[in-house]
């Protein structure tokens, strides 16, 4: 941490701010500048807060120089992580594609989203049994038997399903009911006792971004996770909020090399929640996979119009069956490869 | 709702989106202007989503006419809420400043605390005992032997309490120890199973506006807890994210008058966390009051510098008692008056 | 400046980090910690770009200790500005109003809206004659003569005028026409010709904050004026962008105090601009003041409805005497008053 | 343009706005639904600005139906416009790379730059002889002689040269320096006169995005280079301003398909100044390609480090030459190709 003195501060200011440094077990290490004395801590900084400091007289501001994040950094874990899900992998030289309906509705809705999920070529579905809605007078999602609608039409594909946890309260019946990644949704990046809930389970975790949050507290909610004991967790960008009010979020596409290049975690991209239409979601997907995302969350519907929720996002089954030839070329183009489909009895000709 | 639809939209599809709005058992009306041609459904609206439209051929765009909030909308409750925290008021003519440490640390700072904010003249205190902190390594609460020290510490000048209820397991300990109003945190205005638990109680409720979130976000939030059966809602106004990094948030006094024009739940501010430092907020508190705030959430420790949790912020005893002189003055300027502090003998003379 | 070495850098990129430094005329000052070493350079620091740091190898970061801005910093000249305008102060104890329409149309309207500004009881006007437009089709102004008009109609009260200028071939004009005071607009704030052409001007300068404008490249847009000669700067916040939709612009009361920490330039603010509805303009401009803005930019129209440009924010002359009647209470609240309106013998009964 | 009633407005008040619109010249259609009345106004209703609505009893609010723009719409030109600059074409299949340094230092420097641009295969070059800086005592640029440096170095190679205009004055010397493309830089996006004056000549326009502009505002400005007579206008995405601080700006690959999709015009991206660090311009430029950029503005300095400007974004010659190969490779896996570079004698081998 380094402490930055008012122009003109005393030396019994100065004296006070070494004290409280080294009350704290640290070293200190003073620099007198033309305009600024600056006051140092060696050792390891964490344990200061700059708040402290900045509310001492004399004192101008004061910043950490490290990094609060450590069990999900790059510079703690060179090596890259690759989440296995059931045998698919999330992170190394795939790019694994998650797709599937906004919410699960109905066994025959299901059926057909696995169909189309599967015959487009992906290895993972997704769908919503409870869900986040902006209003209490909007469909809140089928709750368990959603999460058992789901079970039933990926295992039909052998798929394992991504889903959101909202309530942790609900946890232990995810866990029952066999589900293979949790999704922590943007709206509870923030709940810490969520995260600290899915941070004792062994079961794969997917963090959205929150809608407004920084990459540093982004990785901060990682951490949480990681500092419960679960470190398969795949950091999945969903658009970030902005003035521009022409879309629906603004995909951040930055994101993607900067969480690889500060974490050792696996990056996704969520383009269908994004920009919020379906005309979009071809465009942002390659963008994602030309800048380095590992994997992608893409809503698929066997009739988009008559969704129950987003219905203007969702892909039909031929669009996504398209787009994904798009995407194994612009894979291919970085270098990588998409995830191959398990070997699927279920889509051979009878 | 009225759908806008492209230019050059045919006869059959205009048709369609008119049997898709008469299917839900509501009226239309087609209007056909030289560019675009509009279709309205007349009825209660609320029922249709925007989505399901623009996802159908030739919809350019589709959009609500009227506000997706009822129970907290003032077009359906024309008059202004008052609510009673146990016979003190927020809302109405009064200003109620509500005071105390960022968290509840010990005995002492908190009689200490305590002693401040009634001197002050305040005559409802804050203090958190659950903190929702950004790293997993910081202090995160003294958790339910926290609620018992603040409650002690405030019993002493017979004032209501507020603090924070991060977690719904946590929320029969919060009815156990009889915490007078359950404060929902920026972080967790749309966790909604919170929400939902909290509209189920009688305790009243202030509700932080989140870091990032639209006044109708805001106002669907308290919807939430209102469609429970609680409709003690109090706002606050927190300060929101902006690319401005000069300060810590943004504290959006437009949101003051907006908000209490659209609903007639009474709107608070927290000077404290929105500029975060103790030096700004006399000048936001002061403007949070001439712009109508009906209340103030405000900061104080017996010795800001000593505190463990966001030391820069806190007001000293003294800094908040010449600060409640000036708000005196701004209210009156703007025709309201300081809630009196209650008859209160442990400041008394011996 | 700090230069926040790579951990494990090798001795001979902190060498070549100090040669650098060393090249430029200042001193080092070398840290090592346990985590990362810091370089820091002693000296006017100014004349270094920390970019060229930063892409040096083994650098993660580099960062200036100092602020950017000089001539206009309380730091440098720690009084406070008070700018004098044809004997009418802008900043020191009085609150200086400034009204009139959003654009000058006709002599009738301007006549109308002097004497309304006039028996309100401000003491400069304001009236656009050059308008920004987002659109090339909508009304521009009326230029040259739009300053005539102007100027006629303040000339009857003897009120100094503020006009914007977006052309730097049209300050020849506005010096002949005899322009009391130049605004420089918001989509302007960083046309960096146009503020140099200020800067050699004798007319003292309204300076609005760009949309999303940091309050430290508001102040280097001030510097520019300033190291022309011109030091009569008034900033003038009038909202920033932000996500937020329900209302035009999130009016930045924190910026008020803080730029008077920062600079010695008096601060304003335009309540109109910000809010962008005429029924926010009185607790906007309330809020100001109790923040301690120095003066208001208020938009006053004989008949809003009927105005050329923004009629929705334009207050009635009833509305606005009302307003000058709460703001010289709010005024005082905060130890100052409004400016004296001048003896004017027009508003004198026959 | 439809105005929403408030509830219960009464005759008399919608009478008036109909009347209103009617004395515009246009035609009215009332819808009356259950909560609200609806007064849509038949014609052409640019004409009609919705504050004049805003601000009349008994309106809730007034909006319009169309969009703003007309010139650079698709609605009103559906084909795709193509931009020709000396033979090379911005716009069609191509993905046109425009490639050189920050701002011009040197002969020398240029000529290594133009090397650089040319043996990467890029055939377009700029390079900025006039610099928007943030600061009054930074490098500001080398002015008209820069020009001359960028043409003579350009020349060698016969790229055309892209550089950026800031004050309308220098406009001739630009004109008679043979200037091939003139970019309107961010901040002066809403620079109207700025904008009017280059609409009137006959070299094409690169239009940046200002930093918080909406699609909407970024297409009107183009709008008023269209309406001036000059329809070769080339729409420049270079990131947006938001809360996020861990990079300079947020890419929004969103718009490139948006603007796209809305306007005829092409989309190009700026990837290094988007970014603000040369290790992000890889993974950046790649994204803006795969979501369908029609070119690149890319920054190359023969020595990075020793730039004068942006040192930590501009790539060296060799990274620039092996971005060239993966950009290729990208574009591939769209349909589309990179710009061939011309036949350049200067590159052969002796």
């Amino acid at each position: 941490m380094i402490v930055v003195m008012e122009a003109g501060a005393s030396p019994e200011v100065i004296e006070a701010v070494e004290a409280r440094i080294r009350a704290a077990g640290l070293g200190v290490h003073v620099s007198r500048g033309v305009e600024r004395t600056l006051v140092g801590a060696i050792g390891d900084e964490r344990v200061l807060e700059p708040e402290n400091f900045e509310s001492m007289p004399g004192v101008e501001r004061a910043m950490h120089i490290v990094k609060p994040y450590k069990l999900v950094s790059r510079e703690w874990h060179p090596g890259r992580t690759v989440v296995d899900v059931g045998g698919a992998a999330i992170g190394g030289d795939v790019v694994q594609v998650i797709a599937g309906p906004c919410s699960v509705e109905t066994d025959e809705q299901m059926a057909a989203a696995a169909d189309a999920v599967a015959r487009g070529g992906a290895r993972m579905m997704r769908g919503g049994a409870f869900k986040p809605r902006t209003s209490p007078y909007e469909f809140q999602g089928k709750g368990i038997e959603g999460l058992r609608m789901l079970k039933r039409a990926a295992a039909r594909h052998r798929l394992p399903v991504v889903t959101e946890l909202m309530d942790v309260r609900t946890l232990d019946a995810f866990l029952a009911e066999g589900v293979d990644v949790i999704q922590i949704g943007t709206r509870n990046m923030q709940n810490f006792d969520l995260l600290r809930a899915v941070g004792r389970v062994d079961v794969p975790v997917v963090l959205k971004r929150g809608m407004s949050a920084t990459i540093s507290e982004w990785l901060m909610a990682a951490e949480y996770v990681a500092a419960g004991g679960n470190h398969r967790i795949v950091m999945c960008e969903r658009g970030i909020r902005t003035h521009e009010t022409a879309y629906r979020n603004v995909l951040d596409v930055t994101a993607i090399p900067f969480v690889k290049r500060e974490s050792h975690l696996p990056v996704i991209v969520d383009p269908s929640h994004a920009g919020g239409k379906a005309w979009m979601v071809g465009a942002l997907a390659c963008a994602a996979v030309a800048a380095g995302a590992d994997g992608l969350l893409i809503e698929v519907h066997p009739c988009p119009r008559e969704a129950w929720c987003d219905a203007d996002q969702a892909l039909a089954p031929d669009e996504f069956a398209s787009l994904m030839v798009r995407l194994a070329a612009v894979a291919g183009a970085t270098g990588r490869f998409l995830a191959p489909a398990p070997d699927d009895r279920s889509l051979a000709p009878a």
